[in-house]
């Protein structure tokens, strides 16, 4: 958390924002050189003690220098396969109800982009269990949640959700893999009542199999939900809607449990 | 916080939703008589004890009851004027950076729909300062907000937020007023470096009047975004877009503080 | 054709726009009085002569008296059954390329709407052939096109377009019905080189099962598109999209038929 | 008009689409060799003859041969500046009701995407008149629309629509120009009563500032539409959209003469 700060501490993550065009840069502050893409081998210490809001100048580049919120961390990550965007996870943050304190199971770490978002919401007394059997997105999702600032309230589980969930009482199960339906019996059994269940598919196939099986087990107030989001622009002609448009991204279907679903 | 609960408790807000169509109920429990929409005069003390997920009976109708989550508690408010829709409320959240701690100014009250969204993202150890003049939008907010369980940490001030924000160092500043373009100089002086402003309108007469005073102001990072969603129904004859669908509720532009724009 | 046209004149198809609130009505300029909604018995040849572009009395209304364009005829029309909207037939149109002198099987007559804009964009070179079997649709369409004034370019086929296609060296075919995937085959044979064919169905699935079948035979340049329409609306606060908005209709599968397909 | 045609014949316009991957190609078949994008110098009189709907290899691609539909028109049009969509031309070509036999007024040729569409529509008993002072657009425009086919039922006026429409009794005045309110007082002069008109503006202000004027004179039915379209994919894992999508193009704004408003 960095709140209430105004200089640069031990352990921030912040974010260069470049004054002209370019790409953001974030960094986790710790003192020991490393690689930085855009800035080369670079010790983030040195920006120990300046002051956020201020400018900063680094090569030939000039940036703003401020902590780095949730939304700069996901643009910021390093990426392999298609991240959930912070629409998307908006609407999976808050239709599953996943708060201060919440307890979550994630299905597919990925890159870690989700889990970004959910160790954010569930604060310092939640926690985020993340099942990833491939080691690649382990590694690349580790480093992105460490350098977020995020590792305390997370556990990474080297098994396949597919598999089962150990956990009990959850809060919220999160599905981000192509099969949720393979899933569903055992997240039910992870939940709480009333607890939600989250599945982010991208076809409207995978959305029919999925809420077909909810639908048989024990889940009420099931929606399933499209969000598209533009940028407006305002210029010196008016004011218009961004030509760039991301057509689709995919559908979140939303469920909670009960005790015993009556037919 | 109903977390890792599985009866009903003093205190906890609860929804009972309808087996059957119908609209949803939400109550806190306390123990007093009350007038209850749809359910006449009723003591939600009644419901002490009985098991979070199961099945209850009143009157003619036989409700889920399960702790309730935002969304309900946005659902079932008592309405005066449009209310920020949880699509847009999660933007404004996430977008803000409005995590577990964080200190939000909320210019606008109205029925608190959005207040509710934001001290739940605050938690416990978070601040919802709202700013209201209008007597009636004072006390139907309150209501919302108490039944929701989330008074706590949340002060009313019976002041225009048009004639300036006392507060400093706030993590984000949260405008729903028609005129935000007059509120933006005291938001900045509100704001820690790296805070966020978000100013939610409907027209784009107002984005654009906002967008050019925040650009005159040492903001970055200024995006106006517009959320569109619509649910997916899953039928006997196969997937397709729900009928349905809300065509416009506002815009919402979000921008970050810097110490000194550089031009 | 009303064109160059300043009086009402036998035949011409006329509509009443009231000046204040209310629901457009759509004449056929006959010397007989009948039954017309909102106006009760009535002979729409007393208009006969007046001026195009003014205004007249009619009961307690008062109305604007102009030409019935496609749009007045398709919004006044007699529905039984969901109807094709003008942004769904318009894509049709123009994507088929339907044009003055084309010829055009139609599978699926319903109420005739889209039948109105097919009959007015091939004019009166062109001709539209319409398989239905219903007999209460048969007699809604007709009632409707007749009273659009655009019968005589029309043929109406008591024929159940499932089983079969009898007509040749179309230049397309525009199916509005449940199982399009099952006159692929027929639809092909009665096209002429070049020539489209449209599938307009609701669900993502039928889509799926639609182009798959269409792969399989010799067309190509395939494409689905979804439209999406929304009003916007110039108030005293400014400029917004409407509230209100079709959240879904149909999709539309377009694609052009060649020799033999090469794989 | 290429109806009922099997063979390629002096003068049709054809489109060649790759087999593979790949830009279409569209040709006006005349007897002399020309520079053609993609082919270098070619005779396109070689094709004659050939069977609709047959392959062709030329160079190293083989080709689809196919009569040119209006799609393809436009795609393949040499352009110069933003051209009018075909999603948003079928809106203007159907609301603003062009059909054949119509007279249209055009203010802004640009390229002609849009006078190919228009001049399509009115058919061989219709008329296009574009006002256009560029003559760099004047060119592009008549290369354009000739290689479509389409200059017999055009003309081009090298006059700027902005002082004036020297045409009276148009069926509709279809403007693709910055200021169109400027335009507003000559269009009615140059429409018959119940004769449309049309404004395509990127902008919300401008919107505003032409429906503000349209108000002000006599027209009714005035309404403004935001068309939005997405492809469907029906991909081996299922049915979704499109990823890519434009965002925006332009509203249009349409409204209908009458002879005296009255307030």
């Amino acid at each position: 958390m960095i709140k209430d700060k105004h200089q640069v501490s031990i352990n921030d993550t912040i974010v260069l924002i470049p004054l002209l065009k370019g790409q953001k840069i974030s960094l986790r502050i710790e003192d020991r050189a490393q690689k930085i893409p855009k800035l080369g081998v670079y010790n983030p210490a040195k920006l120990l003690g300046k002051e956020y809001g201020s400018t900063i100048t680094l090569g030939s580049n000039k940036y703003w220098l401020i902590p780095a919120n949730t939304f700069d961390k996901i643009e910021t990550i390093t990426r392999k396969a298609q991240i959930i965007l912070p629409k998307d996870a908006a609407t999976i943050g808050l239709y599953c109800d996943i708060t201060p304190g919440s307890k979550v199971v994630e299905g597919g770490l990925g890159s870690g982009a989700l889990t970004i978002v959910l160790l954010t919401l569930v604060g310092q007394k939640g926690k985020v269990i993340s099942y990833e059997t491939r080691s690649d997105f382990a590694k690349i999702g580790r480093d992105n949640i460490t350098k977020a600032g995020l590792a305390s309230q997370w556990e990474l589980k080297n098994q396949d959700i597919m598999k089962g969930i150990t956990e009990e009482n959850m809060d919220a199960v999160v599905l981000d893999i192509p099969e949720p339906w393979g899933v569903i019996d055992s997240a039910y059994d992870a939940l709480r009542p009333g607890g939600s269940i989250a599945c982010y598919v991208p076809t409207m196939n995978q959305v029919e199999k999925t809420v077909n099986i909810i639908r048989k087990s024990s889940f009420i107030d099931i929606h399933t939900f499209e969000t598209l989001q533009r940028e407006i622009v305002v210029g010196s002609r008016g004011v218009r809607p961004a030509f760039e448009m991301l057509g689709h991204t995919g559908y979140t279907t939303i469920a909670r449990k009960v005790l015993a679903k009556e037919k």
